[in-house]
């Protein structure tokens, strides 16, 4: 039997992890981390396939989204600076049903006001943030329980 | 002499109707959509053509305004999610001097309170909500008035 | 059989139609845009009748949607004014069960901030403004659909 | 002696009790309900006469309101959805120095957030809402004790 | 050659002058307001007469300032609790091409919140209040500067 | 066949009644105003035993409503001050499925602007304030008609 | 016996009157303004002085006004940009127990939003605004009626 | 060598889960989840001891937290309905030095708008919400990484 | 003649003074603070007794106010995190009258926004903020004034 | 070795102590308040020079704060009614790097909602309100402690 | 040695300049601006390279940014209506610590009120609006000093 | 031929240049600012007259203003604090038809809140902020070519 694939989304920005302000998200590259997320399922035994998407651009991450739907059994999304602005991203979610988690290295309600605020969160079906790379890792675990 | 050109504009998401959330968008997809589009003009014996371009990239919805303004002799346009976040498309409907037309499927009014606000509505003739693919059918005919 | 009866209400101040503020709301007269509308409906040979009735007075706007509860099979509204402020009719129009038409002459998201929310519109169908008298004819051609 | 008079005041749209949005206003008509007040003085063996009065116009509740002050000795008091929008009324009932109850059938802070303020609050001794039709009996019962 | 005719308009509540929070409103009846009204024309010789107009229904008075149109060389009105909400008074206003006046006899920015708002203004020319029934006079004065 | 339990809850200051602002909140004490819902239902013969609780600590209040699943019909609360900021008495609210009825003495609108919102109405049937201790009773003849 | 002394303040920028944007703000100098009070009082055979101050100066407006106390009856006071910002002006007149007008040129409620809301005003017996260099003459009269 | 130890707080209502609104809470109760924790670290072989409280006193849970300081390595709250309101909780969260983690069983951003704000998450290291009660197991599998 | 007692209550974790974030709130713990105050009223000769009271619950808060009112002269709180949230509390100070004071270490109004609003503050006489463990002492100082 | 020197500076309307309003800011002139000041310091025995300034002209005040650089060990203002609007005050003592306290002799957060904002606040040590003349004496209290 | 490069960004819509509403942006061409500043450079005998950068899609305006930040010296963005919406473009600019400029060519403080708000400006060195094409020179003349 | 005068007006506390905050406004004074935009005049060859003013006074800020009518063929000004709070330099600009730049050392929109509006912003031509004392350089630059 084939095993179920979890699709992984980084949104703006994340493809600078590593040298980006590191005093908030961290010194790993965002490779690195998707790295990590391989040794993590390789761990826990899990059976599952992961895919990487990283893209600055909003349009092709709603493209992704809606590709997923055919293709995958589950969303990790962490959209970035769309997070607070995107309703189109919300809207691919919402027309997709399979588990959705979104995720964030930092902890988005200690930093600027404008940042407490996700439209994603409304389409998804949990959410972690502030542990760093290890929110991904977080989430392969909560998707393992969703699916 | 040549018909006058009518360019359709659908952003993001809309090329999922027909499977996403039927209850608000209907079973119809968007390609049905168009062609009642395309009967709709025939049997009302408008002379006009019509250019339907989809996409879920605010910048190619930019970019395809800003050409209509060559080409076509007016704009329908239903920016889905991007309605209620976009200052470009604002900006870019509002550099073109052609009549302009903002639609939607659904009553947005009765939705949650971020799709009561349309960036868009500022930058168009008129506005034709609630109406399900009936809103594209009124706004040929609203078109044809204004042309 | 009896033809359906479509019932038009007209709310305060647009018994001034073509007299006020002309480069706002056209030079027609409301008795000349309701000329408009017979013509339309019967050159586009739609099997309808339709009512007409205009006031000042918020609560006879009322009585006139609960009357039509049992004259009609349908209302186009035009509220003007009460639009932004009127509870009490959208509350008649939610105890109705008819379809049901919001219509503005200008396109209220262009002029002042108090004119861009009404309470009408949680209680229609749909919607349809920015179009002068036209929105009135739109609003046949949509109301058939409705039907 | 004379018995004191209350005067009922009901706003607009109440007239519709009964077929209106049962699920939330119930199944009674008004006249069911002023039948109950009735039956309930009658029960209570409270020595007062009732007068009913029911209107969608403003105005005519403001007139009612402001003939109370000679005629009767306590107002009761549910004004639809003019409770949320009318200093007129609220500037009315602050006129009249006799005791005033506002009643309402449902419990309005469960409802939209626009049900959740009234001006009438403002000009009343109390306010009884959320018990149905008896909503009004708790309202005589409750003037019968402001007296 | 005929006088000219300034129209008094007096909204909800006003009737009830003098007997209603005195402390406020103070304590002559609008009849007595009205003859000081006359006295002041006739001391000041002013070639001018005067109608006056009161009612509790905003579709009253829009249909007053509208007949003023015809009739009228000005319009003093006193919309009481209607300022603060009637857009359709305010649309009525804007419709007429004469010198309006708005009237108040207590200085709204001291009192309550809500009165501090009034659409009203937004439709006159010039505004006088917290004179008592001075107002009245003064808007005569100004009236007569303005034509 | 044993008589069903109403237990009513007071929150925070109420065992203050009688010596706290009297302006306000009258001259009778908490235990006075317990002893008149005893004579009411006495003198209404109502067939229901009550349970009088008061604290002035949110959790214990919290717990006195979970409690009340097991052994009462029905719940009548005034939880004072703690009625504008405790999410934690609705969650408990909503969490039990008897007739729940909100009181208070005063008139809470007409008083500080943060008295006006109150997060226990969103789980209660019903609302009664502004009638001094008789809001207790009156919350009685409620509660027996919800029952 | 000594006339009465009415104090005129003109505040911030009232000195270039005449030149400074006279489309709002009318073509006669603050001097002009002043010469038709004078002659205004004179035609009145009021029997008041009057004694003009106009300043730039926040500080210097506050001693005119306090020093007002000892030497006037009266204070008509158009404190220009300041109405909107200085509650230290307020105070001052909240300090002061003789009759108070504020006057303005244009009527502010159809400007610039932040010119909707002045401290003044509740500081003062009474409010004109709207009527041009008239609403000086007009504040006379209103000041003639409250000595 | 000691095992560390894992604090649980579980706050107000949270003993009632398994009754509580099952379709927005679940059906297991509080003691079933945290069995569920004890198992999910035996089978995870982490080398943990974990504590679990549960209070309705937002007092009580203060008291626990700053307990922790002392007899624990990290702190997972569930601060229930206080999450919403409690500054207090804040505080004592930012007065300990040891890894926090925020836990819901809901997505609280798909729920009522005063459930979108929490105090709480501005006193941790990350937050996670929306998975049910595997919400603990996967705050657990947090912890382990943060210590 | 016995001394009169001046109650101090301070509130949620002020007993973590001296470890909790000494850079806000200082070095000194809670009982060296109050010891300071005892030596500070040696030291001045004032002829009074003092009572310290510290409790992490609201509940005991409001309880150890309503008991002053037999036992005290004075109260003089810092409410620590419930200043900003605390109706309750503020309920309990204002139906106790003798002089209250509050006081805090720090100066609020530099730190986060939500510790701007202090409801207590509304209940007591006078407020004194900033000065570390001298605001104890000052507010003694105040207190000794307003006796 | 010379004494250090304290600058008092005083606000706007100040200088109209003891006559204006006195029910809010009491019987005493503010040359009487510097003489209690006088009085205190040397009761005291403090070892400090003071000096005191007085001025309605926001920018004297500014340049008071500016040399109090060069003269003075702390600066006590009470900036009245500029409290509220001055973001130049809070600059010049932003500039400062002495001991600065605000000071006001009512509590202001009982008062109109526009006196409960403070710029000042943002710039100095701590905050004395509400005990009157009392607040001064209790300021060079607090500023021996800071110095 | 090497010469510096600056890169110059422009958003959205800014490829039509010259065409697009030139009441408000003025009749240049966007290759004429960049002409007109390679002129200025020349004059200037700066001594650094430019690229000009112009897209619609905001993916790609990110991408241009991250890939200066080997490429370049200093940034230059117009970002047009982006500058309002867009977190994304912002975290780009926060990411490379370079000298960063942003420019417009109105003043957009007296436009709409949605263009007073810009995300960009959090992310950037200094700003420089409202010079039309002049704008791009000064921030040339500006990049020189920074760099 | 006279050469033009360019009028520098500098604001409240920006004497203070140099010793104030100088991580934020840097270390140089005021006249060593205005010296290098003396030498930059002589170095770029400009043909004009600088003047320099500044004040700690919003009144004499206006009196600059106003005289720069006759006397300036351009205003250049910084109003410091007073750019977030003074309508009346705002008036005193728009009365003015010359170029008018507004000038600011920080960044404002990465400082306090209040500090991102600006009212001057509405009165002038173009912005320049965020280059430290080259703001000074570039607006020199920035007027050259609006003259």
């Amino acid at each position: 039997m084939e095993k179920k694939l979890i699709q992984f989304i980084d949104g703006p920005n994340l493809n600078l992890l590593g040298e980006r302000e590191p005093e908030i998200y961290g010194s790993l590259s965002l490779t690195e981390i998707h790295q990590k997320v391989k040794t993590h399922i390789s761990e826990q035994k899990y059976s599952i396939n992961v895919e990487f998407f990283q893209s600055n651009m909003e349009g092709e991450i709603v493209n992704c989204i809606q590709n997923s739907k055919k293709t995958s059994s589950g969303i990790i999304i962490n959209a970035g600076g769309l997070s607070h602005t995107s309703v189109t991203i919300l809207d691919a979610l919402l027309a997709i049903n399979i588990p959705k988690i979104e995720i964030h290295l930092s902890n988005l309600f200690k930093r600027e006001d404008f940042r407490h605020h996700s439209y994603i969160s409304k389409g998804v079906n949990g959410m972690i943030c502030g542990f760093g790379p290890n929110s991904y890792l977080l989430a392969v675990d909560g998707m393992m329980k969703l699916l």
